[in-house]
């Protein structure tokens, strides 16, 4: 099965914005098995859509398209694919009296502009937009064969719009179309401090047999995480998919964090959840990140008491307890700081676990003994008060994302850890 | 003109990681007169990639590629770019100098497989990878006529090498092989507090004029802002800029809070620092997330002196001095609650400024009078406090950045009310 991708949007060529969609579609897609083939990025005008699709046409079963379903002037995709299909635009009764039903509700009339969002090329599928007015739409036409029709499908631009509807109608519709022709198993196992080759040096070896039988085993390296993907295809993929997972987690041990979508502080908020503790954060060179990270965990508010984001060492000492003394001797960035921040924190709130960061995010403020990147985590507990060394020799933004990451595993690893 | 962009990598249609290449090389060419107008995706394949750099250059002038120059099977760019131009790849003494010079450094021997990274196909222009193995290649045959070759451009790709090789070598490669035919000016005009369509409504009239004599506008909308682009191609370009500038400044007046790259916690450092005073923020629903866009600006650290993340009650009261009775009587989501937040952090630390929020991020928590997205933004200094109440209905992770936008804009627009 051949699918590609065509996203419409000036402002993607323009480099006004990212292409969330690339990513979003093929996850979605890979994840069920279906791979996208080509992605294709082009800009509203009806002649680059026209040629975009039509290369696409002559080369896949099925062609996906983003963007281009609005009310105004520049939205043209659906008028250039039926134009392609040679179908006539239609009023759909179903999708106008939705956009009738949404602007009475606003007491407004309808604009005359909107009305071209309920015109679908005839005899195509609609795919209801409970978050705006552009419907999807999926048409076809005759391929090599009766049997094997090609299929179109219009997604609208904006993401929560799409995506909504790419699961609960475009997803279903494809499947529906496009049956898999054998069992599809896949699983993301994700590890945290721990690189990718020695990730690779540690698993490629021991699942060489599976990957006889059929296995694709990939790797995905992010800002200090990896993730292992391990996927097949055939009679036996379900029985391969798992003695794989217990291979990779035997292997990597405390180094897996999680699966599939987890993240870092899911695991840690679901971890203190379950054990009824909480937590406070004591952050300098991070920020207010590791507090953000954890409070973008729906139910967070029932472990996470506070964050100290002490950013001065006036703060350091007023909010934290940090001794003036151990400032002067240490610095600010050192493993006594931060050890006095950690077991502070936790002092102020009673808290279960207190998490602290200290460091230099540079550009400017390192010296020789503590270059920028240099920096001190600590955590304490019902436990002796432990604190890591760590250089993360990175620009501003990032040393911040590796820092925090590092400090949110050193407080999972604990979590996890067998009593 | 005509450039496209393919870029290479399994990962990128399998959805595992975002294609931010496509964003960052097409707004540098933008901002330089250069507008790329396709770009593709493909798989690491021979035949994928083939196909997709013939289709490109069967259209464009220049063709561009990012990835597959490792040292790996799967690195195939090189050998497909050399085989499509009919040329022979030659081992490049520089390059290979390069190469020898960072094993020898780490004490190591070239491992065979890196050899091949200085393979380059015969009259390639190298641009030296100051952050890794992989050179880039501009490599070049006959166009339509001889005065007008066909370019193929290859960079590395890692961002950390590609991007400041783009900047650094093929930039200028680019701008000399492809000189503008006329100058070229654009500005980016960025909004905060205001919707698009009423950004629109506002300039588009104004503008109509300059547009009649060449002059390009645009919109981006992001989470909680409006950018205006403006951009001109012909002998009256820079005076044209100039004057949509003025003209779109007049008509959006304190909703304009930078240009280009200017983010509102770029303004507010820079503001607060020229003026030597200083901010604390008390966040509740947003987490950190003010906190850490700050901290993410260099220098911040003159200005910032806490975040106070009271994700509880008793945080409230300890670290802010909210009242127990205030909370009592109004809930932690109250207009009052965010106002002694406000005060309470100034009072704490003698902050010149102090910024709180509390809200209901959700997805649980509201209530008929306060629903999901409520929030009350306080902000507080030599001035009486001002406390406003915004809805932002939206989920938790939109919630909190466009809190987060809204809480700093309105300190950004006090900081720059004329006195």
């Amino acid at each position: 099965l051949h699918i590609e991708l065509i996203n419409t949007g000036t402002e993607l060529l323009l480099g006004r914005v990212l292409n969330s969609h690339q990513q979003w579609i093929c996850q979605q897609l890979a994840d069920r098995g279906y791979e996208v083939t080509r992605q294709v990025c082009v800009a509203d005008s009806a002649a680059q859509i026209r040629s975009a699709v039509n290369e696409a046409l002559s080369r896949a079963d099925l062609v996906i398209t983003t963007g281009g379903l609005g009310p105004t002037s520049d939205d043209l995709t659906r008028e250039v694919i039926a134009e392609l299909f040679g179908k006539t635009l239609v009023i759909d009764v179903g999708v106008l009296a939705e956009i009738e039903k949404f602007f009475a509700l606003r007491k407004k009339p309808v604009p005359e502009r909107s009305k071209v969002q309920a015109l679908v090329p005839e005899g195509s599928i609609v795919f209801p937009n409970r978050n705006g007015l552009a419907p999807g739409l999926a048409t076809n036409r005759g391929g090599m064969n009766e049997n094997n029709p090609q299929w179109l499908i219009m997604l609208p631009g904006p993401p929560r719009e799409l995506r909504p509807m790419f699961i609960e109608f475009a997803l279903p519709f494809i499947q529906k179309q496009f049956p898999a022709s054998s069992p599809f198993f896949f699983r993301t196992i994700r590890t945290a401090g721990i690189g990718e080759s020695a990730v690779a040096d540690r698993v490629s070896e021991p699942l060489q047999q599976l990957i006889a039988s059929g296995l694709e085993l990939g790797y995905c390296a992010r800002v200090g995480q990896v993730d292992v993907r391990v996927a097949a295809r055939n009679q036996r993929a379900d029985e391969l998919i798992r003695s794989a997972e217990r291979i990779v987690c035997e292997q990597l041990g405390d180094f897996v964090f999680g699966f599939e979508e987890d993240q870092l502080e899911h695991v840690i908020v679901r971890e203190l959840t379950a054990h009824k503790k909480t937590l406070l954060v004591a952050e300098s060179c991070t920020g207010g990140q590791i507090a953000n990270r954890i409070t973008n965990v729906p139910g967070a508010s029932a472990i996470f008491l506070a964050g100290q984001v002490t950013y001065s060492n006036e703060a350091k000492q007023k909010f934290l307890g940090v001794r003036a003394e151990t400032l002067a001797q240490h610095g600010a960035v050192s493993e006594a700081v931060a050890r006095e921040m950690a077991e502070g924190a936790r002092k102020q709130t009673g808290a279960d676990f207190a998490l602290s960061v200290t460091g230099i995010a540079g550009p400017n403020g390192g010296s020789d003994a503590k270059p920028v990147g240099t920096v001190f985590i600590g955590l304490t507990g019902d436990f002796p008060t432990v604190v890591i060394r760590n250089s993360n020799p990175f620009d501003r933004v990032t040393f911040k994302e590796v820092t925090a990451t590092q400090a949110l595993d050193l407080l999972r690893q604990k979590l996890m850890q067998p009593k």
